[in-house]
């Protein structure tokens, strides 16, 4: 079955390819170039798509500065550093991208319909990102109704399925995943600050670093 | 109150600016360059939007020709020609694109919550666009789901509301909407083709031609 995966370039999202593979399906990534302050992600993204052997990778540029919101698409806008994984839990941060997810998804939606594709899979994580609205379950749940109702094919019972292989995962757990599917997590990118090196203390590292830390394994990207 | 309207250039949509400001709005239109076939229409909605004295006017590109599956993205697929009203309403015709009116949702959700927004319009049409999935009530039912679930002030009760004044209306009766309202006809823009002038055969061309004349007015884009 031909699968459509959104591919950021970071830990989740490579960790789902590699499930979506494992799952029997032919890969068809899409990464978004959105003008974010870590564009950097997407060599990653290009990287792991060619390593895990898709067979397309479209990469659809737009600018999401135009009305900002966010710390990752104006640079105005402060980072959270060095923030305890209690503290990232507690609000929406200055991170969340309004409807960042509802447009990944429509857009994955036209290219699974174009193709021909009859999933979409999405490394969304309620845990870890519980502050994200739309990262949520009963989220991806609407999602998928307008997937249903807003195709042809939908519309004749045989719609395009979201699949959230780690919406219910703990960070570690997500980590053990990859690594019994061989992910090559030193082609992964996760930092949000868009510099050379990973920064370590933005919420993305932090929550990374913590997750390998727990399970007594080193991050290959912690330059420490 | 702020609301962000979706503005194509054409009839329905320049209609739905007109009711939106006569229901008292602040309105900040959204235009799409997706590398349509009949990219002319955004010369349209830059002047209707002038026009009508908008607070902004953004206007998002990005290529739908990356995956195409659609006559208006793709150079190779003809255009239907001098179709009667009957066969346009029999099937999904070859000019629908994936998935397009989930995208320019997205889009305006993410617009609306970056500004604070309380509405979105849009000009979908549910009798003349029968054929389009994406035009129906239930498919915009399930969006605005999306919008309470998908955004930090939807979660909180305070979701931005998708307004879709033409939904149910015939073309005639859009027309003599926006006869009440002013709209500038003649600034609008519907033809698939591209040329310089409307080509009067297209589905688009041919549904706006018949209401004109079916109400005994002569549409001003109409050369003959």
């Amino acid at each position: 079955m031909k699968a459509v995966i959104l591919l950021s370039g970071g830990l989740d999202s490579a960790t789902v390819l590699y499930q979506a593979k494992a799952d029997g399906c032919d890969c068809y990534a899409i990464s978004f170039d959105y003008q974010q302050r870590h564009r950097r992600e997407l060599k990653s993204a290009v990287t792991i798509a060619e390593g895990a052997g898709v067979m397309q990778h479209q990469i659809i540029a737009f600018n999401l500065r135009q009305w900002g919101g966010s710390a990752l698409t104006d640079d105005g806008l402060e980072l959270p550093k060095a923030r305890s994984l209690a503290q990232m839990s507690e609000d929406i941060p200055i991170t969340y991208v309004p409807a960042r997810n509802t447009i990944f998804l429509s857009f994955a939606l036209s290219y699974a319909e174009a193709i021909g594709a009859g999933r979409v899979y999405l490394g969304v994580n309620a845990l870890d990102y519980s502050g994200y609205p739309d990262c949520r379950p009963d989220y991806i749940q609407a999602m998928q109704e307008v997937f249903n109702l807003g195709t042809k094919e939908g519309r004749e019972g045989k719609g395009i399925e979201i699949v959230t292989p780690l919406i219910n995962l703990k960070k570690t757990e997500i980590i053990e995943l990859g690594n019994n599917l061989g992910v090559p997590w030193d082609k992964t990118w996760s930092c949000y600050a868009g510099g050379d090196l990973a920064c370590g203390v933005c919420d993305s590292c932090r929550l990374r670093l913590a997750a390998f830390a727990e399970l007594g394994l080193k991050d290959p990207l912690d330059g420490n």
